[in-house]
């Protein structure tokens, strides 16, 4: 089996859990999903689709929403290959996967194609450079709607332009730990990029996670908002890190660490936010070296299997939330022995 | 070394940790401590000492009190075999202790001499045979105060008559989260019983340890007031495990029982309240079987070790309160490993 990119942990991975890159586009002559018939959606899954490589090793899955059962669509939210707001009305809607799923295309979602490329650890150049070889790859066979004074046309204004959203998973335990994240918020903003929960707009932080990513689309280059991105993130990267070195100092720090992975590896029952919440602690203290039998590749992983959905998936049958938590902590246990 | 009678655990010792049974006397020549001279406790200690058995490997440890650094002192009290009155005002007192500390004679205490034995698990039989073999053996030798109509004289009128206090301490986790024990302790003292926190009058109870102890010395004989204790003791540990049975059927206990292992084996800083919150129920998880991997014998030894003056006993030095902290998780978590 391929080594998925949210089981790894890459440049960085102290601090930027993962990388990604997406583009908004739609094609010229149908207008936006919110405007078009169950017909002209259906032709839209199927030009893409057509134009897809769909054999060989590097062949996308191609799936239709509506084949998913609901564990399985929102598990895919978890490792965000697909939007929350993707699962809601499958009808009309459908993913192509790549076999890493490091590449994934939303069709008929907000636009008419969602084109996402992600990384672990911090790839801004990777990713934009994969997600951008796909839009050329389609824009050549289907004529993305371009206007050339506003650039790509997107169903919502706040994509018009480059079309392209970039962003990284921050872990950010010392930051939030010193209360700072809302300073760090303001200030982002002011320099075009917003700062969010883990699962997007209007998510709370789990486990110190925070999305950072690019808002500005219009009169700027994909490249100018990637470096942009890059040197923002740079800094943040270099704060967290000195607010880790001075939690280091304190004798609560490696406490609180081997608490919580004393708590992990033993607890019967774990819920999600409890989970994050340790998981985060242990994180730290992975990539501070004060544990050294726990790797980040492991706990990215872990990270994904012990949301909500995925545990479902794993079990293949809806599971209540007490019945969560019980597979939830035997998996924890599992893994972090 | 001979391992002491707070190193073991013994019959029902599951839900009874430890037996006592002290016996108050007096000399009948001298007022009581209260009213005497330096000379005359002096004289007290003088004709105890040279009393009891000094050669041999049955030898009594003689010991002023005066001789003792603060923390070897408290460390007495943590094991129960001084009380914690006896620590106050050190002149004119001294203990005389067996080798396996399983027979300690504070002498100036609250009367002239308090013989007390100790044992593991409950032993209301052994305990009293070996106070009073005790007893007889110096009472032939000193002649205590006696009264015909109101038996021994003791300097509280609470101690009058047998001056016999027998006392179990109690782990009755179930119970307490029941929340049944405020009713217990009514039900106890209209059968001349009461329940008291873990170091006797008026302390609290630090992991759901209670000393269960006969209040009556008047009008009733030694062995009377033993096979009251005897019956009531059956009855609360016949509950205790009811109660525990019905915790069992919940997931919440043994998640409990493991997380509480689990931040013992791993914490960097220890208080010891939080310690003994946790070991409580380690030790219920450990008498249910649910813990293969700690034994009750472990558990008496480090709950006596891990108490604060222990701690500064085997530092040898003062420690302060975040020292004792560090030092006090550090123990646990070697012992516990």
């Amino acid at each position: 089996m391929t080594a998925k990119w949210y089981q790894q942990s890459g440049t960085d991975g102290d601090v930027v859990v993962s990388t990604r890159v997406r583009f908004a586009r739609n094609l010229n002559h149908l207008p936006f999903p919110a405007g078009m018939t169950a017909e002209q959606r259906e032709e839209v899954i199927g030009q893409i689709f057509e134009a897809f490589p769909q054999d060989g090793s590097g062949a996308f899955q191609c799936i239709r929403m509506t084949e998913l059962s609901e564990w399985d669509a929102l598990s895919m939210v978890e490792r965000h290959l697909i939007s929350p707001n993707f699962t809601a009305h499958p009808e009309g809607e459908a993913l192509l996967l790549s076999p890493d799923e490091s590449v994934s295309v939303m069709i008929g979602e907000e636009d008419h194609v969602r084109i996402q490329a992600m990384h672990a650890g911090l790839a801004l150049d990777e990713a934009f450079t994969a997600a951008n070889c796909w839009d050329d790859f389609l824009d050549a066979r289907l004529h993305f709607a371009f206007d050339d004074r506003l650039g790509y046309l997107t169903q919502c204004p706040t994509n018009l332009g480059t079309g392209m959203r970039a962003s990284v998973m921050l872990h950010l335990p010392a930051l939030q730990e010193k209360g700072v994240i809302q300073q760090l918020a303001n200030t982002v903003s002011k320099l075009g990029l917003t700062i969010r929960g883990m699962y997007g707009e209007g998510s709370r932080s789990e486990g110190a996670m925070y999305q950072l990513s690019n808002q500005v689309t219009l009169g700027i280059t994909e490249q100018e908002a990637i470096e942009n991105l890059k040197s923002i993130v740079g800094q943040i990267v270099k704060e967290e890190r000195g607010y880790r070195e001075q939690l280091r100092e304190t004798p609560a720090l490696e406490d609180r660490v081997y608490r919580s992975l004393g708590i992990l590896q033993n607890a019967r029952l774990l819920s999600g936010k409890e989970f994050m919440s340790l998981i985060s602690h242990v994180r730290m203290g992975a990539a501070m070296n004060i544990l050294t039998s726990v790797d980040l590749n492991g706990i990215s992983h872990l990270m994904v299997d012990a949301q909500p959905a995925a545990l479902m998936q794993q079990a293949g049958c809806e599971l209540d939330p007490a019945e969560r938590d019980k597979r939830r902590a035997a998996l924890v246990r599992e893994r972090l022995q």
